[in-house]
């Protein structure tokens, strides 16, 4: 049974931002001989997260609202006193609220593959989210299955 | 190593309902020679979910008081605004606040399967979140693994 | 392609605490001989909960204020109604707090194995939520791939 790596790559904007990655994950599949298994969709960062949801303009601003609510990044938090944390790089964020974010969404996502092609539905897209953008992100990838 | 695919049918109530799965993924697994492996469990609607938890009658109506809190249905969102979006369906429903609760919740959930169960805990069941009922809708499982 | 099952013991403290369980993942893979596949984890109880974040002090207590503002443990939830509900055991804790944090994060991960190494970005590791202790609790964790 054919086991496929691959790393999708993504630079990201300031802030939330969510990149559909459908297409990309379809293509691998494609260039694979699978037909008939899984897709692992894996978010490599801890401030990134993955959702598989609806691509449409308006839900994303909404989505984007529903976790500033959640975790209004205005709040306090202890990670974002970088004065009282060890080993951090000069450039290091206050971003406690865009882990919080991440934890909320995914991380791993296994989509089955059907006919070698994603079985989603209809409406729905996986989603990448950058929460504490900009950065060069990078998604794994697995695709195993039969031919 | 055998891969299974079968999509589990429901037809859902008004509203936000949570229907317990576990029976027919277990029935699907014994149907099969499969002993060793996992069930990929996959929500396949942008306004439904799953999560893995007690099937509890009183916890149930807890979920439902937590996920309206966390996205209110009489917020304002961007989504609702039918007029704004194109070729939209002429029954398009106002739901931005199921497809946020859907993001909270999981799209996919794998299930490692031992002696040819679900090795679930104890209290442990499949829930599948309707989150904007009622509709028909369908639940994918992807059963894989060695005899 | 082989299958590796194996259970994670953790015995846990007071109310909320998180465990990095990375190493013990890990060591469990050099214990077998794949090199290229997938380490399913997943959380065998209703009130733990797995996410894959930054394993940092603060942060983690940031987590900790973040799911009690969420799903405050002082709220009234009919689920704590414990003389209302049947076969239930003498010690049977008031905690459908616990139930509705764990919802919130995620029960099952799949993270990909290359190089016989879990295959995660710099910052992230498995981290394991008590979310009511103390308890003895076990998460499963099952390697499979190729050699």
């Amino acid at each position: 049974m054919p086991i496929v790596n691959h790393f999708i790559e993504i630079e990201t904007k300031q802030g939330i931002n969510i990149h559909n990655i459908t297409l990309q994950i379809q293509e691998l599949i494609e260039s694979t001989s699978i037909k008939n298994g899984q897709a692992l969709v894996f978010s490599r960062h801890t401030t990134t997260a993955l959702a598989i949801n609806e691509y449409e303009e308006r839900l994303l601003q909404d989505v984007k609202v529903y976790l500033h609510k959640l975790a209004p990044e205005s709040d306090r938090y202890l990670h974002n006193d970088l004065h009282l944390r060890e080993n951090i790089p000069p450039d290091e964020p206050m971003n406690a609220h865009s882990h919080l974010m991440a934890m909320t969404l995914s991380t791993s996502e296994v989509i089955p593959i059907v006919d070698g092609k994603l079985a989603l539905g209809t409406y729905q897209s996986v989603l990448f989210f950058e929460l504490d953008g900009p950065r060069k992100r990078t998604i794994f990838c697995q695709i195993s299955g039969e031919s």
